[in-house]
């Protein structure tokens, strides 16, 4: 990856992108595969990371370690102010204005079927805004876990994802300070309501 | 917690240690507990950590994010060249070699059970030496969980842990690259041989 901020296996970053006959900005959790030189997201069709990738042909992946972030963007649109438009080889993009560090990519079509859409990234631009120590906490990745598990839960009520994100909910409150905790309920909260 | 590199909650480094006897060094996955402004670790009796940091009074947090330092440490011995010494108040202490950051701390003992001593930590010296970028990663987090759980399994061959270990080793697996992968089968051959 050279300057690129992506380490090999799946990154789990705060995907942006924007549409672009409005210009409105979107984010959402998304894991970003890097393997053997290759980068690779699968997108779920309906969603507006889908539909403005498709129609915009980049996505940026964003460094952060807000859990807050995560819950938000999952199931939600973030507040106003979180987004700041970036321009990379003339082409306007959008990152999130409160990141560590980003990287830019064009996309290209691998496969577009009836459940999935995957693309090819290609890294156009990156930057590093501010690196912060981030000791592991195993909170923090129960938010990461817990977030993958709702996304899928608020659609199948699946009861073993419920199980699941239970699980992940223990270990946020045994090993977590007060914004994982929060991030946790504002996640369980998202679980009741949809 | 000013200049350090803690964050709020349980904070899983990597905890050198030395005898002062000897100036043998220990390294060994720990939670660092951060509360309300104060910093805690609990340590179980009989460990190599426990007994230096009641000889000689302090203990050094390591930022890392090689999945296999946390394996290979919390079972078995690092490697020699894995250390460094540094000089904190005139008190020769031992940091990991390859860390991307450190922090210091003199000890106080709070409690000292039949189960565990519990030590409070005073900050004394913290460095960043070169942050990476380290995108949120399933598989990391799962050598994490996976460590925790097996250090425990080793002992008593619960078999609930096992399903947690075996349940971690999935994510890994899907998740992870070639280091988290490597790590996970050194963690799982130390789970079959103690």
């Amino acid at each position: 990856m050279g300057l690129g901020i992506l380490a090999d296996g799946i990154n789990e970053v705060i995907a942006t992108t924007a549409d672009p006959a409005t210009g409105v900005p979107n984010a959402a959790p998304m894991g970003i595969i890097a393997r053997r030189g290759r980068t690779m997201m699968r997108l779920f069709h309906g969603t507006h990371t889908e539909a403005n990738i498709r129609a915009s042909g980049w996505v940026v992946a964003n460094l952060t370690f807000d859990p807050m972030v995560y819950v938000q963007s999952a199931f939600a649109d973030l507040p106003g102010g979180s987004f700041t438009e970036i321009s990379v080889d003339g082409i306007p993009m959008q990152r999130l204005f409160a990141c560590e560090a980003w990287e830019a990519f064009t996309t290209t079509i691998v496969s577009d079927n009836p459940e999935t859409l995957v693309v090819e990234l290609t890294p156009v631009a990156a930057e590093i805004l501010g690196l912060q120590p981030h000791p592991p906490n195993r909170a923090f990745a129960g938010i990461i876990e817990a977030t993958v598990h709702a996304t899928r839960y608020v659609v199948t009520r699946d009861p073993t994802l419920w199980a699941l994100i239970e699980q992940a909910g223990e270990v946020v409150r045994k090993c977590g300070g007060e914004e994982c905790v929060a991030a946790l309920d504002l996640l369980l909260k998202y679980c009741q309501e949809k």
